[in-house]
């Protein structure tokens, strides 16, 4: 088990040695460090050797920054620039946040960034600033649409956060039945694959997770609703930040092409609408929820990522050994030409 | 089968018989007609009922004017003093629109109006406009937390438009797995219920439509992601309208209390934003996931609506017996006193 703080030490180091300035390594590195705490490790360490290869090959541009511009009165333009995805998104968020507090609402339309990592923390951030969020980005396609064959929409995943008198709702969930990183694990070991998770070249279900990793896609979750909602929110993300669509979305898991996906905010200032009498109205609705669990209290989106997290804070982190030994050699700089 | 038009006739002299103005009762109208068009008989003329007791009982004034206020320069609060819940959204929806035009984005927050119906057409006519959309409302709590027994948590339907160069995106949703109606359905004749549509009332899965009914609950479509998509809409749409959350939302089925749950609308302007460039691309998208169908082609949300839309323009709308015999009542006014 690694402590968080050793592990943030490890990425901080190694994104400074690969040229980062320590306040972009600072932000990139809790970025990752949060999705193992929420316990994602998809979106935790794992990612730093594509992230650092990316920098390396100038698809990151670590130290750039972004490109922020107001093109109507609620809604900011973002270019990132070839930034660290947290780095882009954080000040997008403080610019939002600060325009909702005088306009109600406000968007910002986010192109050309890196991986934003987690929707999770962000959304939680601006309910713990008062304000109701929705955050969603695009991904590379890995999902086929309902009744047909390959992957032509991505895993997209949406995220919202919701003040509350006490600890924030805060929702983020991918609108894929699994992901393509467990897919593969399955494939690798040859266990079958549940009923649900994905389909063969042909678009038939399948249980065998190399015909789903070979010309198949991974599942929709929740079936024809799941894929409506995926493709939804692939459209209105790709219009509303004049980014790419289904397979033209590259370069967040790949280490050659530039990102072409796209990352869509919208907050709400809950105290500029005079809102706030609200929060004990809602916390007293989630109690209500919690209590009519079956076996334990019924969690509200949010409570079982904050669990994680407080056990990880307590017990540390466990991380694939492969993964930190990389991880520990590129902070010692010895993997500068891997 | 019964046309369109004279369908739309009946109800709206219904509605007028029974005291409301032409303008307000052919708004109304129209939108149970479209529930009919678009195969929703849900939220057709079988809700007319319900409307007209609600009228009768001053639960719905149908003549008020609701009371509109820009609480924030991009945010329109919408007190719809039991209006009809079409002509309310309209009102706020023009509002709204117009002034996307100009802050780029605009939310609407409805309180206190009557049941809004399907949620596509408003998109759509959004979307149309040259508008991204997304609306939501509230709903009485007819399905289970994940986990849990007892309904808390609304059907909460999520609608998404998005402009496209051909027919916009449309997604109309509820965040359950199946409506209620159809689990009386099948209570009432005994058929068993699917895997995956409901709770006893210990919370156990049940195949019983009357386990389901009595003290039982539906449950959220795609598991544990639809509970939590579900209570996030809940959450958002009743802080953000200052409305009523889980087992307090009520008045939309009865016919014996104020309504009390709230609408939410978001729209940006795509010619605001000058982002037409993107609808092109779009276009291109939808058509490259239509091709990937296996049978048939893929559907692009909004495109079986419309199928469905145009088959019943041609072939007409049938309509339940005891439905329409008891319109055509109303219409007559005999059912003056029932």
């Amino acid at each position: 088990m690694i402590s968080p703080d050793e592990l943030y030490e490890v990425i901080r180091v190694a994104l400074t040695v690969n040229g980062a300035a320590a306040e972009k390594a600072e932000i990139q590195a809790a970025n990752l460090v949060e999705g193992e705490l929420r316990g994602h490790a998809s979106h935790g360490i794992r990612r730093l050797r594509v992230l650092i290869e990316r920098m390396r090959k100038g698809l990151i541009d670590p130290n750039v920054e972004p490109d922020l511009k107001w093109i109507a009165p609620a809604v900011l333009r973002v270019d990132g620039k070839r930034g660290f995805g947290p780095v882009v998104a954080q000040r997008a968020i403080d610019e939002a946040v600060a325009r909702a507090e005088e306009t109600g609402i406000a968007l910002a339309a986010i192109s050309n960034s890196s991986h934003i990592g987690m929707l999770a923390p962000y959304v939680e951030s601006i309910a713990k600033r008062g304000q109701a969020a929705l955050l969603l980005t695009t991904s590379e396609a890995l999902v086929h649409a309902w009744g047909g064959r390959r992957a032509t929409v991505g895993t997209n995943p949406i995220g919202i956060g919701v003040p509350s008198q006490g600890e924030p709702l805060v929702l983020d969930m991918s609108t894929a039945s699994v992901s393509m990183g467990k897919v593969i694990d399955y494939a690798a070991t040859g266990r079958a694959l549940p009923d649900g998770w994905a389909v063969d070249a042909f678009g038939h279900p399948t249980s065998d997770g190399r015909a789903a990793v070979d010309g198949g896609a991974i599942s929709p979750f929740g079936g024809p609703k799941g894929y409506a909602l995926g493709i939804a929110l692939e459209a209105l993300v790709g219009v509303l930040t004049a980014t790419a669509f289904g397979t033209h979305v590259v370069g967040t898991l790949d280490t050659e092409l530039p990102a072409t996906k796209g990352d869509l905010l919208i907050c709400v200032s809950l105290e500029r609408l005079g809102l706030q009498g609200m929060l004990p109205l809602l916390e007293q609705y989630f109690d209500e929820v919690r209590q009519t669990g079956v076996a334990a209290p019924v969690d509200i989106p949010g409570d079982r990522a904050r669990r994680a997290r407080g056990a990880h804070l307590t017990n540390g982190i466990r991380v694939d050994r492969e993964v930190w030994t990389r991880a520990l050699a590129y902070a010692e700089g010895s993997l500068a030409h891997d």
